[in-house]
């Protein structure tokens, strides 16, 4: 006789596993829990024999089971507020006219820099409870608003510490190359020294770098750049990612697939000998429409030479004050199916199994057996009605490691 | 010595009124509630004096306090989903494969007349709690999803139920010329005059039409058939408004103008010919990005014309579920900067004085003395925050009629 610590019965299994069922479909199931984990999951039909008086049930009736969300990019951590910038350019200022007023990631730098660590905490953690309330149990953050040692390594303490007591789990990843600071202004080469040698080792030494990120762009830093700073991550065991592609097609994503990295973000440009790279690297695409719609722009994603090559999508909110404002990972399974014509079951499997894999995580994603045991419960007809419809919030449970969770955190 | 119910103090007013200043603010500000409605409203210098032993107050610790927002076109009251649909057309079906699938407006059509009033009721509701955390205190609501007299007739009925028992405030609008039913295919003119002879009047006697809309379009109705629904509804004394200029300059807008109309909706081929006649007749745009964003449409309402000829721009969800499945006005605060390029104030009085002018409602739709005491308290650090950030809820108390809401209905 089986022992489990819960049992959810009377629940539609959306497993997103290849089941051969559309989003691994199982039928009128039951998932099984114990000690954090999915301990079996199947037709109702299939349960084991297991003391029904000693488990605790939860009836699902009849709703659809999904695993926790994922959202595998984001800027969390940050201070100051963009808003006025972008009153500033509805009203018709010029690019010049707002850098003159102190707009642009430099604002985001400044006020990132002056926060303390308690104020950034509490920003944070604010967008973390509505992440959850959302469904999502797993988030990526990235550092990259504070281009100095001292203000990185305070988001990525920040960033610990919300893993710590946060319910959501947080992923660490350094992006000390998000954009050259002031202080090196023409002098790209010295700054990527600088992150290279002295803050990604220390950083790194620390514990706070669960992966190395970089902004690969023309505007950001080159590949050769990018490729020291790859070096290195690669000589401390760090996977590699990049911000890539999304204004010009530079050759950033098939830098990350050289060094095996976890994913290639934004990726507007790619060419297919790019979608070739990654497919045989095993790298992630991550695309990000948030940023392409608050943008407006008009390269779309290749989406079709992804799918062709066999390049796992994932779906993103970018979430930072500059690009893509937004808190909300629902939304971006609308915007991926309207905007980059995803089907819905795409998008959901680029915010569960997709984004694990965009993570290099292998225990979530997926409802299946020895997965980390994060799910949520959702009142909807089918699946694809959270990619249809906004607005209507159809969470009803969500559980974190085994454990319901408050929904009014 | 004035006698208030409540006073709310320590509070930024955006006031939306014309004072001169953005958004009408009035900084370090008080207001005053007494009846329902706003009795004093002013800098705190200049507050009269008061027994504050026998006033409550609210101190709203610097926030920002706006007019109860107000969504001026939605179609809320409609049964079924269309994910299925939606994910139709994403897997690569045709239209004429959806049509055969039971797709399309005659699928919501079906649902809504097979669902009772309860369930409507229902389904409503939980969409007006959505809007209502949103701080929305003014919906419309359409029919049209009926197409016979006794579903358009069970719609309004929920409509106006809703209008007595949920702290929104209702209008409710006829639109039974949405489109041609299956039973009078080929026959619009028919439709139309039952519409116009036996609907309209039986419903408007039944005192549950507070407006007549027309979806005025070629796949819809023509001018000349919406000039015989605007007649019959001028004979009842009812004001119109129309779904015009969606998908072709068709001249509906200037039809409304004409009738002297409340607004004219959707309207992106509008021409300047259209919008002086509007501009004459005091006739409001309603702008609906929403639709413009799911439709993926390319032609952009004429934001310039309507600046130029003082015509008032109104935002709205047009929440339905074919073409705007969104339950979001803040959303749509975003998307009317985003996509349409209005500056947040023009935004934001889109939702709030613009809106009630669309309404016809004089009562609401700023904060100033004898209005309506609808107001939401939000922690911003400015009112554009709520056209550029989307995610994190910034909502921290809503007071309808002068009584604080529960946010969580
Ligand atoms: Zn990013
Ligand atoms: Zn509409």
């Amino acid at each position: 006789m089986q022992v489990f610590d819960a049992l959810w019965i009377n629940v539609q299994l959306a497993t997103m596993t290849d089941n051969g069922q559309p989003y691994g479909t199982i039928a009128d199931g039951v998932l099984a829990v114990k000690e954090g984990r999915i301990a079996w999951l199947g037709p109702k039909a299939d349960l084991p024999a297991t003391d029904l008086l000693s488990t605790p049930l939860y009836d699902g009736q009849g709703q659809w089971l999904l695993p926790g969300l994922i959202d595998c990019h984001t800027h969390l951590i940050y201070a100051g507020s963009r808003a006025n910038e972008f009153e500033m350019r509805l009203n018709g200022a010029s690019y010049q006219q707002i850098a003159e007023a102190g707009g642009g990631i430099k604002s985001t730098v400044a006020a990132t820099r002056a926060a303390s660590h308690e104020e950034l905490f509490v920003l944070a953690k604010n967008r973390l409870n509505t992440l959850l309330r959302q469904g999502v149990t797993t988030v990526e953050i990235k550092s990259g608003y504070g281009l100095d040692l001292a203000t990185e390594q305070k988001i990525l303490e920040v960033a610990a510490e919300l893993g710590r007591l946060h319910p959501i789990d947080i992923q660490k990843t350094f992006l000390g190359a998000h954009a050259v600071p002031a202080e090196y202004q023409g002098r790209a080469d010295d700054y990527m020294a600088l992150v290279v040698d002295q803050m990604l080792p220390e950083l790194a030494a620390q514990g706070l770098v669960d992966a190395v990120d970089v902004f690969c762009e023309g505007i950001g830093f080159s590949v050769a750049q990018s490729r020291l700073l790859f070096e290195k991550a690669n000589r401390l065991g760090l996977p590699v990612k990049a911000h890539a592609e999304q204004l010009s097609s530079l050759g950033g994503s098939k830098l990350v697939a050289e060094f095996s990295g976890l994913s290639a973000d934004h990726i507007e440009f790619l060419t297919e000998q790019d979608v070739s790279a990654m497919a045989a690297a095993g790298t992630v695409a991550v695309l990000l429409p948030g940023a392409y719609y608050f943008l407006r722009e008009t390269q779309l994603p290749p989406v079709a030479l992804l799918r062709q090559h066999g390049v796992p999508i994932a779906i993103s909110t970018d979430l930072n004050p500059g690009t893509s404002p937004f808190c909300n990972l629902p939304l971006m399974l609308n915007m991926a199916c309207t905007l980059f014509r995803l089907t819905p079951e795409e998008a959901l499997l680029g915010v569960t199994r997709h984004a694990a894999a965009a993570l290099g995580l292998s225990d979530r994603g997926q409802l299946a057996v020895g997965q980390k045991a994060d799910f949520g419960l959702y009142a909807i007809s089918q699946p694809a009605e959270l990619c249809y419809q906004f607005g209507v919030d159809p969470l009803r449970q969500l559980v974190k490691d085994g454990r319901v969770l408050p929904l009014t955190v």
